[in-house]
């Protein structure tokens, strides 16, 4: 027995590949985005009432995990990617059924361009399609005594610093475009999107990029010592090259 | 585009039949049941850690709404059934893609009869097919800001009585079972489950029925009459016929 699904949306994002995604939705809250209603979807009908909803719950296809073979236990990168826990303990989106679930906020509907969705705090890759779209009911899906062991918690931000050229590109960016680049940056990177083996050790001279809206992202990872003497780390934009 | 997906398991649970299952999970504590792994996913790797998280993900097909249409708007029964929403702004079963989201509670992984997790609270029918379990991770999944105008808290309980025959046959099945069938009955009917159009009028010679775990339960609606002269509706369990 099996069940075939049409998606009946696409997501539209500012994450144009998957390197770089925070791993949960609500951390990057300046990510805005579009889910647009695919034909024969797309009626304005569809979505009446949405509007006394909060957030949303977005049941996505892994549409760049579908080549990927499942297996039994996967290594989360909340955990460093040192241990394994079985596939249905974690939401890899390797899976049997590459099925993703996410919440967002709801910012609004949007008909100048088809029938959209504004939604912020999105963790989608740009292009994915979207199986359903359910209204966020509180008093059931917020459950205030669940517990989760290994993922008590949101992960540690890194301070992310700007050069004083990227600093200026996102003034002129988010005049012409109502986008807050420099807080989408801050937001996204601070998470640290360098996967857990490389984390042990800092490569002051390596260059990290990643595909963000039209550009192509690029920093550094650095230290900086306080007056006690301890060292942390932060992350350096250096660079936002135009596609 | 299309997408097929297989069961990775089937529920086992006390609701035989749709009518009378509340409405969202959470509701019935008292409703046990087990997701049962399907081969070649009946692997209890698959689920090693699963144990750190107190509440878990169900994503499921509404396989008893596959052959009913979809439409833009539908009349959900929250709001009395004759208001409409549009169909992704509710949790209606009947929607293009029929994949419903649970959130259940863990309560342990049983290996006595197959990869089995044993759950409770849930509002799923008895072999329910399941394509995705995900763990419950409160940081991101338990939105306390979160707002749901139509849907902003529970529904209001009715008190349900038992006849003396049916609570002596609740306490033979309990002494038998380990199963709470007082409690299950109690939290089962409370929720009401007639169609919102038969709310406006009592009518005290109908009698309700609904198949829960082995019996066919039945039920009348009556009033009673307080010391202040309010009349206030209750239910009474007169009869648990075994199937």
């Amino acid at each position: 027995m099996t069940y075939t699904f049409e998606p009946i949306a696409v997501v539209e994002s500012p994450y144009k590949e998957k390197f770089g995604i925070p791993r949960q939705p609500g951390l990057v809250e300046a990510a805005l985005g579009y889910i647009k209603l695919l034909p024969p979807y797309d009626i304005p009908d569809c979505l009446d009432g949405l509007q006394t909803s909060s957030h949303i719950w977005l049941q996505f296809v892994f549409h760049q995990s579908l080549d990927t073979q499942w297996r039994p236990k996967v290594r989360p990168p909340r955990l460093g990617g040192n241990k394994s826990m079985g596939v249905f303990a974690t939401r890899s989106p390797v899976r049997p059924n590459p099925i993703g679930l996410s919440v967002v906020k709801f910012e609004g509907i949007d008909l100048s361009n088809g029938v959209r969705i504004a939604i912020s705090g999105m963790d989608l890759l740009d292009g994915t399609p979207i199986l359903d779209i359910k209204p966020y009911v509180p008093y059931v899906d917020s459950i205030v005594t669940a517990s989760n062991e290994f993922a008590a918690q949101e992960p540690r931000l890194l301070p992310v610093l700007l050069s004083a050229a990227v600093e200026s590109q996102c003034e002129v960016y988010s005049q012409s475009s109502a986008i807050d680049l420099k807080a989408l940056l801050v937001q996204v990177l601070q998470q640290d999107p360098r996967p857990a083996y490389q984390r042990a050790k800092i490569d002051p001279k390596r260059d990290y990029g990643m595909k963000l809206l039209d550009f192509d992202v690029k920093w550094r990872y650095a230290e900086q010592q306080s007056d006690s003497g301890a060292h942390s780390l932060y992350i350096e934009v250096f660079a936002l090259i135009e596609l």
